[in-house]
């Protein structure tokens, strides 16, 4: 069973005000979970499971594990169809990165694009994103499980781009609609790549600091493409010929 | 001010069983109406639009056109920050269309990721998506939201895929873990691109009649990448040398 205190933590956690607080935040569903096991299972808080969950359960702290019926995973779940199991982690401190490639992003607000590009970070081997302090907490639930997991493996910073990124010594591309034929640039991943905000692009702070601005040309009628997957095609971009 | 029955109408239509019934669905914002006025503006039903729309009125036929409150167009809209109009359209005749390049969707079910490859659609000139009759409906709300217009140009038509694909003529590529590497294969856009469902990838069926499986190099840890980017990379690759 699962305490009053608990539940009322879990949902408080829905706000980045507490997540800072507390340094805490809440990552759902199996697949996820068993994902830690190879990578911050020291950071586990919590565990709350049904009992389809209870076979995985061996693998995990049996202290920190408290199995819950259907219905009250169902009432501390934000997801339409609760998968088994939702745990509470801390969160934990920024790591020394040294990389010869970044993403930077400026101002990205929508929950499912951040977590889709922290995706597309961890499958191309970007090991950090940094981020505007404007850009959406990369541990606002909505993101945390738009990661598939790669939350865990792609370390998320939040600085002021505008000083940060000119330190890292690193040529600072642009997504850009105005900018260079992307397929008739000569790229290889060594760099940082700034995407910006869903409706305005990127601010004219950063626009500023940019080196090369890149963009994708286009064969249709659409207006613009989505930050997630124009991103897409530029990191792909970056690495087809490594 | 709106009636009743427009209220009840616009709140079923968000249902699939509804929007085939009556043939009408619901689009919503200043940008998207006002995209119409240059694609399918004799399909709209009805708009209703707040003061803050007042002047884009002009150029839409004054018999169609309701003014309502901020506060009706909050109790009608889906969106938590509703912008300004929201029109009930009349769906469209599908057109006979003759293309060297088609994506087809086999079992794609988020309705995010079905706005998103449209939009993808749109960039690349891709005049129409077959899909699965288990791919989500274009019509759908959220769908037809994250468009962002391409609802208007990019034309979707729901098939078998397994008899219909093979009609065209056209070879078949399909993407899979274990296919080759599309940096590594030649590709111009002439053919057929299949993406499959959020979890299960393409289905054995539609497997079957995969001329040419094509992968995307992993460079990190990630275990997959999100259909809609994997399908921007892929589509991005068709069309890079064009």
């Amino acid at each position: 069973m699962i305490s009053k205190n608990y539940i009322k933590l879990i949902h408080a956690l829905e706000r980045k005000k507490i997540r800072d607080e507390q340094g805490k935040f809440v990552l759902e569903g199996e697949k996820m979970l068993l994902e830690i096991l190879n990578w911050k299972s020291d950071k586990l808080e919590h565990l709350f499971y049904t009992e389809g969950f209870k076979d995985s359960i061996v693998h995990f702290d049996s202290s920190k594990c408290t199995e819950i019926t259907e219905k009250e995973l169902k009432s501390i779940s934000r997801l339409q169809t609760p998968n088994k199991a939702l745990a509470i982690f801390q969160k934990w401190e920024l790591l020394e990165v040294k990389s010869d490639f970044y993403i930077a992003l400026d101002g990205v607000q929508d929950p499912g694009n951040m977590g889709t590009i922290m995706r597309l970070a961890d499958w191309f081997g970007v090991p950090e994103i940094i981020c505007s302090h404007d850009t959406v907490d990369c541990f606002n639930p909505k993101v945390v499980q738009a990661t598939m997991g790669a939350i865990f493996r792609v370390q998320v910073r939040y600085e002021e781009l505008e000083t940060y990124l000119p330190k890292l010594n690193l040529p600072i591309y642009g997504a850009l609609l105005e900018g260079e034929n992307v397929y008739q640039t000569k790229l290889t991943p060594k760099g940082i790549l700034v995407l910006g905000n869903e409706g305005k692009g990127i601010s004219q702070l950063i626009q500023n600091i940019i080196d090369k601005p890149i963009s994708i040309p286009r064969f249709g009628d659409a207006e613009s493409l989505n930050v997630s997957t124009a991103g897409a095609i530029l990191l792909s971009e970056f690495f087809r010929t490594v």
